[in-house]
């Protein structure tokens, strides 16, 4: 079996209508954008792109694959950022992209439910959503091109987790295509189903491996009346917290994000990025944005934020606070939140950590993770942020001062071993919202227990027994 | 192999001191109250009853369970209204109950989180997050005698899945015992984790068919600081949904409990539960129990409530209503809805169906299915009542006035076809919240599409290939 072979395949499933003429590609031309990513960190090769427009086609490609030996490599928005969507075999793959199913089937406000196909963009469920006056409330910085597949197939998180789960927690049902060729129709749209096993959380997070997600029934919510955002100053990550759980309370649960940014995310920020304006100087050692999404009239919601500063500066949980006034400031203050990576990038080499804790353990971890890296290479820069109310923390480093970017990225390996080894020790994760795709394959391997990789290697005999579906991923 | 062979096992085990005396019955007196139910539904057999008091002892009954050929049916509070934790082989079976394994390991209210052994008590989780100043927001009408390995295994429900979810949403992590003797250890306290294939989710909702749950982390809560109750006449359950949808915009997602009743529900209990006091007349065709669990002070959240009643008079979606004044007039209200199951059944035969379809399908579903069993049987009354919020309708049927109970119950099984039917063709479920045991196995065998079957076998025999755990529930 080579590369023609499938080609040849591939032309006569097209040719017999089964699979209507130009889905799939051929030439490197045609396919590079599909075999490498925006970052250009991962360079795949494949013998084929194919572009099913339906359920039908991707189940004819299960069946072609099945009989030639190929392997299928499911692509969304090709945004992820562990390889996962990355093809990495000349002669066998074919890479099976979603973006011609991108179909929004239905929005049922009255349900609370929108159907739609895999290829879907996410920003267009959640124009879909508002246009009928709900909230599809996952938000992540590539929504404008990643897929509604892809998020759930790589349980996708964001700065709404808090509030309304990962992406996993917001689909009610799925279709998938299975390795027979078969196709599970789950597409309900229930609020409880005790009637078995829970088949849709199998392919949720499961990076493509076990089938291919085609469909999606999405949970939609009521659009907050209000929303609030401030941007505090605080002086450790342990006041941060308190600050939480009082924001928690006093809100009844309408924190949707709470994020934890260091004095030099904001240098950082403030040295690269000239579109950010920083809420607050770079003063304090840490900071947190905190965002109320609520129910109530702007006023009232305000006026609970006030109270939970105004208890932040009496407990000492905050030196200083700034108020979002209208969405063009909130927009400023999140603009700072998410120019991080790129700050950081333009600063120099990067060395990433996605990890998660308990999130309780976060200060501890905080202290600890620096301590070690920089005795490990003595002026490392931590810059560490993210998702505190979710544990989730982008342990990100930077070179020391005057270290070459080459030599820093040398050290890699050592340093990303002594975090996931602490992570380990404090019952985390080393992968808390991007996935183990082929980045994270081996160090996974390693780190998860031998009962947890012996199971997921039960699943993935039990449902791909020939190993068709993304070889390479995961669990290998 | 006969159940002599097994209890000389049982007693070398526990000879050899790996298995500490005196954890297994085997006479009939003696295992009596595990092989029986409470509504004396299930008459069981069993070779043995263990009672392991840790992990490992359970590790050691399914590696005897391997030896000997023999099975094992967990059981927690033996409450299940289908059978799924009851024994039928008095030579083969081994009822494993947790109840010793019942001890609470950890509070942590920083974290929002309890560690316990799967035999906790529900109502010793729900008083010992009440001590750490949190809440733990499963509520079940059995919740002082169901354990947690329990609710976990059959994903229950009641009445606050609306805002907390099922159990299994509320768990974070799980300890198991797989069938080849190995434990599972993922009692880890993330709420993000995206490292491989979600195997706690393989547990929940499982009926102790896939392994054994020894022990959980579940997910603790603010405690509300303000609950308002109301009880509202409503012409019709699209009146009554109509409602339910202006207090989520309302509130904010504070709607804890959204329960539906109809007349004759109100008619029963003014009837037969003496205790129970009608906070309106039975007047109107449905009335609507509505709670809400708010961070407000008592007073605003009073406020929100009067705000969402005078919406439903001012829209025709309430004809009367009339909030508790107090938490004494709360659990009178609360009398009302539980006492509805005890009613109908002093009325005499009861047929039940514990369904599920989409929420906005409930009014087309209480329509269609009262003609079908009315047109199939004259005179039947529907008391169709439950958890509206989340589409899960218990579809009760009590005789005609003046048919003899054994002949109704002859009727069972044509009626519950007639409802079964259509709620596959509504997109429901016919287990919401109870589960299929043995009680709706060969009901759930004809009518899940085959695709979803076979996913579940090939689990099975993927992670039980011998078939130890409850043999003869769920899948077969």
């Amino acid at each position: 079996m080579n590369a023609h072979t499938l080609h040849a395949a591939l032309a006569q499933m097209c040719a017999e209508g089964a699979y209507a003429e130009r889905k799939f590609l051929a030439s490197a031309a045609e396919m590079a954008p599909y075999l490498r990513e925006w970052r250009d960190v991962w360079r795949g090769e494949a013998a084929a792109v194919a572009l099913p427009s339906c359920t039908a086609d991707v189940a004819g490609l299960v069946r072609l694959a099945r009989r030639h030996g190929a392997h299928l490599v499911p692509q969304g928005g090709n945004t992820g950022l562990v390889g996962g969507q990355i093809a990495f075999d000349r002669q066998r793959a074919i890479v099976v992209s979603l973006k011609r199913m991108n179909r929004i089937l239905r929005v049922d406000a009255a349900e609370n439910a929108l159907t739609c196909e895999a290829g879907c963009l996410l920003a267009d469920v959640q124009a879909a959503a508002e246009t009928a006056g709900r909230l599809f409330p996952l938000s992540l910085a590539s929504q404008g091109s990643c897929s509604i597949g892809g998020v759930l197939s790589t349980n996708a998180g964001g700065c709404g987790v808090l509030r309304y789960g990962s992406a996993g927690d917001l689909a009610l049902g799925l279709e998938a295509v299975l390795a027979d060729g078969s196709v599970w129709d789950g597409r309900r749209a229930l609020r409880k189903d005790n009637t078995g096993y829970d088949l849709k959380r199998l392919f949720i997070g499961a990076e493509g491996s076990l089938g291919i997600v085609t469909g999606a029934v999405l949970r939609l919510f009521a659009r907050p009346r209000s929303s609030v955002c401030a941007f505090a100053a605080t002086p450790t990550p342990e006041a941060g917290l308190s600050l939480l759980r009082a924001a928690e309370e006093a809100s009844g649960g309408e924190v949707s994000a709470f994020e934890l940014l260091p004095r030099i995310a904001l240098e950082l920020v403030a040295r690269h990025i000239p579109a950010a304006r920083l809420p607050l100087p770079p003063k304090a050692p840490w900071h947190v944005l905190v965002e109320i999404s609520s129910a109530r009239r702007q006023a009232e919601a305000a006026g609970v934020m006030e109270r939970i500063l105004q208890a932040g500066f009496d407990n000492g949980w905050v030196t200083d606070a700034v108020m979002a006034q209208n969405t063009a400031q909130e927009a400023e203050f999140w603009l700072v939140r998410e120019s991080v990576s790129e700050a950081q990038k333009r600063e120099g080499g990067s060395i990433k950590h996605d990890v998660a804790v308990p999130v309780s353990q976060v200060p501890a971890f905080l202290r600890r993770a620096a301590e070690a890296v920089q005795a490990a290479l003595p002026g490392a820069r931590v810059v560490a942020f993210g998702h505190v109310g979710d544990g989730n923390i982008h342990f990100n480093l930077s070179q020391p001062e005057g270290m070459g970017r080459q030599a820093f990225a040398r050290e890699a390996g050592r340093l990303q071993r002594i975090v996931y080894d602490l992570v380990g020790e404090m019952g985390g994760s080393i992968s808390a919202e991007h996935g183990i795709g082929v980045a994270k394959r081996e160090e996974n391997a390693r780190w998860k227990p031998p009962e947890e990789l012996e199971l997921m290697r039960k699943l993935k005999r039990a449902l791909d027994p020939d190993g068709i579906f993304n070889p390479g991923k995961l669990t290998g």
